[in-house]
């Protein structure tokens, strides 16, 4: 090994889920949203200025943070934002998980809080789901530095009630507990309404999924001024200017356009719901999701098998090969179009 | 103190430079570049397509990383981008200074190197610059946990010789050497030459100065595979997704319009030689910059006072009220039409 080796971060290299490129494929494997951005944002991108690009873009997302801190009903600085949720849970670590006791999340959970815990070296536990997938909030009674997790839960897709989050709170007002939301808006409730209560409560979510803008790269974070307050001072230590003049106005102008944000939301929840009855009559079993997507396992074939089948017809679904988790496939919620390909593919491979 | 705020990371809260807002102004305060980007940026914004904007951008921003590798001469493996070279230092720093002694950057330099040092728990020490603010080589030849520098240095725009710098790294193999060189495209020799030779250097470049991109928040590391495969090690265990889609596709245009790039890097130059030529006529001294500024002190009226009255005729250039400095402005090159109004108020303003 060569010196300047020694000093180098110990980090097991996480691999980013496949993303084929082609237009012909199907891709139900990142839980993308099958519909395009609001009518607004590709307006707003026609009258785009590229001259104001040699400039800085406005540090504190102000036009951003005000649209969102309206839509929800909160102030301005209550709310947070970052290069999708990702950043905003990395920097959500960074900064509130600096104890010597463990953070806690589900074992069965994103897999990315691992990795960050890893990275920046924060102590962990992880309460086992039961055998149906779900959090039992008892088991986050304990003490700790720390509590995140997703609701509605990743990949099992399942929900918590608002009375059980709040319970996981009510048990943890010593730590921030963060309320990792990314699939809230397709039938789950939000914990928002709990943050005028607890002062610790954080919660995160990203227009990658119900806003259809995962290329763009926009999270965000709403929470107690002085939650906020800290992550800022986290931020403007790593880098000012994390948001790029192209997020901060389509992503101001998503904000804008409840209405389609409504009917396209909606149109993946009906997608959602005729496509478990598809899934049943196929002979799949899967807990009942809230979000867009379904993680789900057939009663005679292998999740293996039909995910290498699947990827031969250039349908892309998630398959995950950990205990626990290696005999169901997670199937993202496409257009009805799409979903009808994937069941006529599955009906007759699995006729055979 | 409420129990929660005894594990929230303390850090000096970095307050971000003026973004002042209005068309009038005359804006010299941040180093943008006065030019618009290429014109292939703008064509290329046109044709961008909103829908795909539903999907994640690619990971490994593959076309960007190749267009820099062609660009510099360098294999793929060689590159890691990132959001803005705030990002990719930020992440240098996290990857590279995990030594228990102290990494070494000079006193007055880019202000951010102390904020990330202390952000991350890393020890540091900070050589002092001599009276003329030069940097000098033998001051880094003992040991440490890291060495980084800005060629040419921030904010006196001073250069160093490829020289000095290779100097610099002969002196310390055996921890990574970082290059910042924000600034290099205005007059100075890259480090990007020496990468060749040695393992352990970083040059680090971005698309903020002389690219015009400073809203698009681009920046970029050259080095060793295995110097990019741990930074990109990191970054994966950060944000699979640093970078969003119109920074990949307007950030890879930019880099191949290699004719204006030069022909507004010129203009840039220029204008700043003939600056230097004006403000010696106006009383200025300053150290002989090779960047898009110029660090100037008058000989008769206080930094201070100047930056005020230049605030009151929306032009706004930098002051930095800390040791040393306090009699400094730092003047970004705009346009000749902006120089020319700056350089026509001061001497109104001298002459009274």
């Amino acid at each position: 090994m060569r010196a300047w080796e020694s000093n180098i971060r110990k980090v097991v290299p996480y691999v980013p889920g496949e993303q084929p490129k082609g237009d012909r494929l199907i891709k139900l494997n990142t839980n993308e949203n099958p519909y395009p951005p609001a009518p607004g944002v590709a307006e707003a991108l026609k009258h785009m200025d590229i001259d104001r690009f040699r400039k800085y873009p406005d540090p504190t997302a102000s036009d951003l943070v005000h649209a969102l801190a309206e839509y929800y009903g909160v102030g301005d600085d209550q709310v947070f934002v970052g290069v999708g949720s990702d950043d905003v849970i990395a920097m959500s670590f960074l900064t509130f998980f600096n104890s010597e006791k463990p953070v806690l999340f589900p074992d069965v959970s994103y897999s990315f809080y691992k990795v960050w815990a890893d990275l920046f070296a924060i102590p962990y536990e992880t309460p086992a789901l039961d055998a149906n997938f779900c959090i039992h909030p008892e088991d986050y009674y304990r003490e700790n530095g720390g509590v995140i997790f997703p609701n509605p839960n990743a990949p099992t897709g399942l929900l918590l009630s608002l009375e059980a989050v709040e319970d996981m709170i009510r048990h943890n007002q010593d730590v921030v507990v963060i309320v990792d939301e990314a699939y809230i808006d397709f039938g789950g409730k939000s914990a928002l309404e709990l943050i005028k209560k607890y002062e610790n409560l954080l919660v995160v979510q990203t227009f990658s999924k119900s806003r259809s803008m995962a290329g763009m790269r926009i999270g965000f974070a709403i929470g107690h001024p002085d939650l906020i307050k800290a992550l800022n001072d986290v931020k403007y230590s790593y880098n000012s200017y994390t948001m790029n003049m192209p997020s901060l106005i389509l992503g101001t102008e998503t904000v804008k356009d409840d209405v389609y944000f409504k009917e396209t939301v909606q149109k993946i929840i009906d997608t959602r719901e005729w496509s478990k009855t598809r899934l049943t009559e196929l002979g799949f079993t899967f807990p009942d999701s809230m979000s867009n997507f379904i993680f789900a396992s057939h009663n005679r074939v292998s999740a293996k098998e039909l995910f290498e089948a699947l990827k031969k017809q250039q349908i892309y679904v998630r398959y995950f090969d950990q205990p626990r988790l290696s005999n169901y496939l997670r199937i993202s919620i496409g257009t009805r179009e799409e979903m009808e390909a994937l069941f006529a593919f599955l009906e007759k491979y699995l006729a055979q």
